[in-house]
């Protein structure tokens, strides 16, 4: 088996998706922002109390249409368009937030790297707004949680 | 102190720059892909004897390509040139590579977030060239190294 | 009922669009752009005899390249194709032009936003082109007209 | 006087700023979008108490990243950073809200299209998070508030 | 027959593609880029010997990118997504390398303009990492060299 | 001399223009497109007596706004501003238009690459707009003309 965006002269490539089928594939990826117990406090008292605020909202805004522009920031990505793309941010222990990305597309080819890149813009949004307080932010646990639809299904077994 | 990024009534806002005077400003960011040693020498194979090969170009080029996009990705970044913004990617370790984005202006803002940008897109690059090896690859330790120009310094004090 | 944008958590969020079967949807959205009498004048007479000239074709083309960038602009929209975007620039009364633009796509969304987006931004592209003879120029009525194809159709009774 | 934007030849042209001393320039617009009062009240009501909400947060962000991207939409315009870009929200009267949007720069040329374009993606957006409760919605008054820092300055004698 | 991009009016306009059905679209495009012999000596002697090198790969990359935003450069082009899209590039005589892109897509209209912007993009950046070494590089004999799936056919009769 | 773009360990690279001091800066670009006369008649035509008509009208603003996205397409380019973009298209002999774009900027980098890449898609455009006539449409002679206010200037001997 080959680097499917590697051909044999060792150049990088596109896939042909034209001879699939086109179908409903949905992916959901994760990243975690790890602010510390005083940044984190911080952000929820912004945040409070039944509403969502600034913070979050502009990390959601951010990653949303982050994902829509995968196409021309990941160079050999399919463009496509999404049915449906949500971005979640929950805190997730003491110290980070959890950001959850996940993109929905009826079409060829998966959407695996549109939820990859709008969790992780989302997670880029969260660290620009809080870089005031502090640089020891890290974005830590990139990862795809699951994904279908496609040739094969995955699922995370256990979720970072 | 509050958000810079949010004003009195709890909004979104950008901050204004225009009293600040031009300085040379640097900012360096890490991250790190696991990949497992398997899918990291295949990697390497695909890469070697001296020559850089296609994943690590791509994802250089799409480093450097994402970090000249960041105002537009980070919705409350200001735009601005760059007078460089140099992608280094090395093996980190048995199973991982290291992504550093350097970026450099000469302006009224820094540049933090064009590295973090360069280096996260740089990621994902790798990430999208490897995927169908894989899924279990995580991205990891997305920091801050250095930064320098503005109105104070940061240097962390031992990389990732 | 409940803002489509905005999920229980009170969060910006997209509208899955996919369990829809694609149609054929057509919208239409108008705005004024009041000039006052003489920058008419003058803007008509550039444009003469029967060729339309350079203020015209930039604001057409302005509307056309805007809708095609809607999904980039209005941040919870859908990213989709377009089968055809016509505008259109008319004298509207004897101080203003009235623009119109008409959006149409194959798909599981409506192109409302993108008409409106197009009228808009060929109305500022007038502006534009204007505002070194005078800065009391206003756009007004920017409206949609009538969409057909989706859930329900619209038509407003009178256009502006 | 000749249209600046328009060449002897006829053709669209950009206007060569080279010359010029770089100032801080600052431009303010504003428009209405009319909602009628019910859907007012549900607007407010979601934002409530103390709080900005998620439509209103999503078209101040709407808003920047669009002046942000002003000289990729208006085809003349020069592109340009900017040291600054607000948007603000409020009531106007009982069934409307009034949109304003300064940009600030330090350049060779003026932010006015910037502060338009800002104003009017704004109120778009506001438009598209509303349009499932009305199609009726307006988006009147785009105009120039204020500018300052170029050869002339302009105050609109009474705002809208 | 007239002009499908100018309407009766004489305005630019596009075409409205929603009655055609998706059929699987083919074109391919070539340029050549003359480097004299010793600049492209110099560039095969670093894509040596059996990899391609930083130039071709940058190329190649610009090329792809390129032709997915080809709706963004072109003003009346359709927005559309791709199957696929492939660059290559080869020597071509004694001082010339000659660019190839090829575009695929399942669609209502032709991806002619992609994979002419795809290998004009391609061989601009060729000229771009070239240009220390001389100004005196050409970019020549741009032309399609085949396209099927449309209305019609075209193969030239002997390629470039 | 090594290749700019390329570094010692053969990865592409940008260029660091932090020490430059900046100067104005002027680059001018040629090319050809080649219609053949009929087809070259029609695009007259419909472009008389005293006005440029939409297909050259069209072609101008897709190389200006073209030239303005360069640092989006040349991977290395630095993002700047323009102080001007200028682009003319004139008769060649009795088969061809000759496309011209000058660009101008204050900054510490040249604009080579934006007149190059204005030149090249206006010259697209023009193609676009005349493929629904002919598929044997070769744009050739893509060319720097001159370029003044860097390290060396450069004057063509005798334009194409």
């Amino acid at each position: 088996m080959n680097f499917t965006h590697v051909n044999a002269a060792n150049e990088p490539t596109m896939v042909d998706v034209g001879a699939k089928v086109p179908t409903r594939r949905v992916a959901r990826a994760q990243c975690r922002v790890v602010l510390g117990p005083e940044l984190l406090s911080r952000v929820q008292a912004g945040e409070m109390p039944s509403h969502k605020g600034p913070v979050i909202h502009t990390a959601i805004l951010a990653g949303i249409m982050g994902a829509k522009r995968t196409a021309e920031l990941i160079p050999l990505c399919h463009p496509l368009g999404l049915d449906d793309c949500k971005v979640t941010i929950v805190p997730d222990g003491p110290d980070a937030l959890r950001v959850e990305c996940t993109a929905v597309v009826t079409g060829r080819t998966g959407v695996e790297m549109e939820a990859l890149t709008g969790a992780t813009i989302a997670a880029l949004t969260i660290y620009d707004m809080c870089k005031a307080f502090s640089h020891d932010i890290t974005i830590d646990s990139v990862q795809l949680v699951e994904k279908t639809g496609g040739k094969s299904d995955f699922h995370r077994p256990e979720n970072l």
